[in-house]
């Protein structure tokens, strides 16, 4: 078989000063930082669905991707020789794992016996490819979204045969994310909310959703498999209103449905910033919970309000993205995600490099700026010292629940007024933050 | 005492055909909507702090307000004037509760113990009007965010000093809103959260505010306070990020401090659109955890990102609004509080009763509508219809956790694909909902 | 041929009180408002596009719609067919206008003479379409955004020879206009603007449209082509910004390039939202230039930052579109366009009717009350009574340039200050407004 | 007289190494850059509202700031001793530039003429310390919306009394400015709009605005003002809708009322991107229209609806505004004028410091950096690239307006299609940028 990117070879560390667009700039995947090497930290993966699968279409105008390996057919052997492209190009761009929707990889056929049958062949190529390069599946997941039978909803579908597929579909996914040896497996439920309340029973579907994700659970225990559950948070788009609307909403479902245990979160900047929040916002929303799982990687535009999953190129974004993952002990099943998509205007292959090279390389700067700033140990000190007060006796007395309202109160009679209080410096900490850059 | 609207008598009951604007042209509040009164329908309740303590002030510019009864000072005894004024609004309007924050009130003194003083000069005032007229009070709260010790927060303030002080002050404002027979208590956390994540260590903060109102709840017991505790949901303003951002997220924080027995969200429109909700959805997402308590009724500008509070007259809101708490079987503690302030430019006192007649009127019609669409019951009926696959056999034993993946497979796999799929209905439902209006 | 819609027959006025969802219950087209009907003052136009050639797809899944009377072929066949279903539906639903861009009716062939033939023959249909119905064609416009050669921009394109296709294309479908009697053009510009400024330039982008307005300027007359060009602005979507980006952005672009004379606005409330403005203040800002032309019928949802292009039913928003129709005298070649489309779910071929007698009846009863408004006289009165203080001789000097800095200092230094200010009594008007719903 | 901030000395370069706070890193005044000083190419400017009359309050708070030199009184003594801390401050930081409102720096009297006089009283000083320090005015203002008699817009008024004080004090403003030998002067309308169009006549305020406007180039011309003036675009807050909103509205604005050889636009990182804008895109307009002169450097929260005035730290957006300066040669009258505040909790004197360093550190670096850039030539020469098509004969000839839609059209239809497009390279040239940080 010919390559599908013939003038491509492996992309390598050329190092800040080289000017060459096909070479790291700071991503030098055995270079360690802290005692770990940045292919460890970073855990990049590449998705298949946009790099693979994306045409470039939007809701103005058709495709326009230039994918000369693709013969646009439906085929199975089409998607296998698509494997074969996808697996050349994980390998040339040095990335470590990828992800995939079940049918990103593989075509539906005309009935679900015939759809498992053509996923099978498909995972098959995945599995030589993976055997043949070492590169590995950071996490599985089933299109629960695309095809017209989940237009109301999946696992919240007020139809049962959809819900009745969904599930099928899911156990399906499973199966294969197993045998592929995934290191995690993710629900992102694009129709799980609603066009309009008017025609909805929010209740209904939610208790709906919650049976869906325990059978997931009591199927995963079954075959054995080891990896976490993601449950992944977007507001809105494609519905109106999503119910994982972000990190807390997909906490307080997972409490109202005890499934707390089973689950961590993955989080997206563009995901979080269309529900209101920086994407450090949420990180630490889901540390706080010990519930943050793996990162999807890309970057939103702050003046559009959809998702235009942009490659980051943000220094600060990666700096904080990092920040958060060195301060829960990095990554275990997780990593960095590329759910990104090169624009429709960057229509030739080499896009695809251009954009995964800049993503990595905006995430090795962000890594080294994270460790220096933890390492400078500033930053660290500024916080510790501004909680100093609850050092003591009396605020750990009242960490401890050992104070009432009237113990505070009759201190506070005697206090006059607050003595002293400290400035927030911002200001200064910002500033402290770009000597990094 | 010479009163405070002398040119203004009681406002009445003109129907629909009045063009008197000092008339009530749908909110009449004898009249029964399917068995009991407006009045215990929708138990409004004006707000003392932007109706009498509300100066037209705005980042750009002072105070407008013309209000004669009130001398300007910070003493004791123009405070006293001002409740009585306040009354005569609350009487003359018709409006059976009211609400405030302590500092509201009565003014701070050089010491704590100075300003409980103060406090109970006016709540004695409060106290005989309420006798005098018969008016309620719907809940009361401490203002724990204009203060210069709580910039950085209060109960979530690094500074344990300030976390004292603000404890003092809620142990008084239960006091007395115990005192005043309140039929509730309010938590709204405004500087509860942070204005950059660089300095804050959040879930420390989160922490003390999870002891913070475990202190409040014993005292609460310790005091036989019987009214419940509501917290109030705001994303963001004053602070970039508040902590009960929103529904979820507030029931989260509930469900992991173990306070949601305790608890119940009081709503508010302009809140619930600042963080990207409909409010109909932030009632719903109470709804559903049975944790809907008291609505502030309001109404934010769609354009504009900041709490506008404006008065609501628009009566597809107000019909949402009332259609849920009709799904809930109506008030029990809360009411519709208009937590709403006249425009800047809106100067006059004779303003804040227009405000107030235009939100009563919609609110009066919001219910009537929601009345008429269940009694109508084409809307319940088709949502109702819309899930009638899931009230057959298999439906019941998935939602009572009788199936798993391995069932539903073998299904999918003998259907071929979803049968039939039904319309949503959406425009149709829109123009059903338009009949009523 | 068989119908497209046998279930359906025309849809009568049943009134307020019926509940039968297939007939008007405002909209009379024959009923006068004012001295002139209904059908006269709203000149309802169903768009092509969506109506026809919506699928229902979306960025996260398939299509839907469920359109028997179309094979799914590209053929110029399927084209006629699918003509004669649009004007079976127009008929029945008895609207007396329709618009299209030329993509909508007809496929593109192999080169642009067979895409133009291809046009010819399906504008013949329409042609005897319109002379069986007396339906007429409000504008015809081209399709500049669709099509791979587009992708970065037509008139604005980098690329001299997309900039060449474009300008035949648009002298075909302003010959097509011209041939139906189409009693406008309009320009949208989806692909004129960029995704990145860092690959654009923007003046020499904007230099290039001018021309292309000037070429069809100078073509429209050489055919006598007497309607007006349209110009209408999006601020974004599908480019990350469109030049076109509201009303004052095309009104300074036409006075730039001295267009002013030759066009005029196309306004549109998803649009209007999308740019930070109420429909109502760009319809303003185009009447006070002397430009507004015709609206584009919809509606957008607040919380959502895309174009959803749903169908209005909020008669608020209705009212205030009339509102400004009739300020400005009615329309003249205008009308009231349903840009919108039912949603992904409403999927099949009935929703197409409910969603139009609900816009159509949304706007019925707009124009009543905005009518009723008027009628009544106490809004306008109150306005111009706001400015009364400049209806006096120095106020008149004031607007006619006879006024001086220093002759104002010197009245203001005596005056004191500004002795009386009238409040502004927005929530009077806005209970004034309620009084007519 | 005591100093100020007697623990600052004058803030000097440290260089990148420098872990000194009150150090710049990057901001070397002498260092030349391309030829010209950093002090010549940035000409920074320190605004007197927020810096010396900001007090901290917002809608929920009342004031912070610690300002030992201030004794809170409205003195005209005490206006006098500000200013010279002001001077102070400016003279430590190296800032060679202020700007201030007419009511910033010296306070209202009983009457006009007694305001004049405070006002001279005061800038008898500024007068002094500018001859002292060397110091010069970058531009002077009227304060026309804080006051309670522009509450309903200052030159925009429903009320001639107002517009008639406005024009008293636009007056004296000019004549204070060019006494100071400011370089221009500004117009920010922050009333100049409306917060509900029922109340409003928004053809007639554009009119009057029009006229008030052209009395001021008469006044100017009078008293032979050189300067430029400046309007200032913002979208919204205080009002609902400023006219102002946009730097194309301005345009249109200026365009309409014959005002464009007067005026060039003063732009604003956080309203441009209020408005739906990046602040590069805003400058782009402005330089198009060969209207660019000068800018408010501050950035706001993205994730924010209001105008947080924040210090800029972001160098991204710092080289942006750059970019656009350099590709304008450089400022004339204009500058980069810090129209931000620092947080209400860095109340702290010295916090005016870290926050000023910052800002100007960062637009130090964004010069280096945008010049960097412009040495390279590879983004310049793929933009230029890009148009190539354009640079041949037939792109000249429709530039010229030597070409018909005829023309094209001939051309076309021997095409057969567009050849060639090329790629956009977003990701590319976002790479490409990244290599200069």
């Amino acid at each position: 078989m010919s390559e599908a990117f013939p003038s491509i070879k492996k992309i390598a560390y050329g190092g800040p000063k080289s000017k060459d667009p096909l070479e790291y700039k700071w991503y030098n995947a055995d270079e360690e930082v802290g005692g770990k090497t940045m292919r460890d930290h970073l855990r990049f993966s590449v998705v298949y669905w946009h790099t693979f699968r994306g045409t470039g279409s939007d809701p103005f105008g058709v495709g326009t991707m230039l994918r000369p390996w693709d013969d646009g057919s439906d085929s199975v052997e089409n998607a296998q020789k698509r494997a074969r492209a996808a697996f050349e190009f994980f390998e040339k761009l040095g990335a470590p794992y990828y992800a995939f929707h079940d049918r990103d990889v593989a075509p539906e056929g005309a009935s679900l016996a015939e759809t498992n049958r053509n996923l099978d062949a498909v995972v098959k190529v995945l599995g030589e490819e993976q055997q043949r390069t070492g590169i590995k599946l950071l996490w599985g997941t089933a299109n629960l979204f695309s095809n017209r039978r989940y237009m109301h909803g999946a696992a919240t579908s007020p139809n049962l045969d959809s819900f009745t597929f969904a599930a099928a579909q899911v156990k399906k996914a499973l199966e294969v994310t197993h045998e592929l040896g995934g290191e995690g497996y993710t629900f992102w439920g694009g129709r799980e909310g609603y066009q309009t309340l008017w025609n909805t029973d929010m209740k209904r579907e939610l208790d709906h959703l919650g049976r869906f994700l325990h059978m997931a659970v009591d199927y995963k225990k079954q075959i054995g498999f080891q990896g976490p559950f993601y449950i992944e948070p977007k507001p809105k788009e494609p519905t109106k209103h999503q119910y994982d609307s972000d990190a807390a909403a997909c906490l307080n479902f997972l409490r109202t449905y005890d499934l707390m245990e089973h689950f961590k979160l993955n989080l997206e900047t563009n995901h979080a910033t269309l529900a209101g929040h920086e994407m450090m916002h949420e990180m630490q929303v889901a540390n706080g919970a010990g519930a943050l799982g793996s990162i999807d990687a890309n970057t939103g535009d702050y003046l559009l309000g959809w998702d235009t999953d942009q490659f980051p190129t943000n220094v600060y974004l990666t700096t904080q993205c990092m920040l958060e993952v060195l301060a829960m002990g990095g990554f275990t099943t997780g990593g960095v995600n590329f759910d990104a998509k090169v624009r429709r205007e960057s229509f030739e292959p080499i896009d695809l490099f251009y954009a995964h090279i800049g993503g990595m390389d905006a995430f090795a700067r962000g890594l080294k700026i994270a460790h220096a700033i933890r390492q400078d140990g500033r930053l660290a000190d500024f916080v510790k010292q501004r909680y100093a007060s609850w050092d003591g006796e009396l605020g750990r007395d009242v960490e401890a629940g050992k104070v009432s309202l009237a113990d505070l109160e009759a201190r506070a009679l005697k206090m006059g007024d607050v003595a002293t209080i400290a400035s927030g410096r911002q200001e200064f900490l910002e500033n402290l933050i770009n000597e990094f850059f």
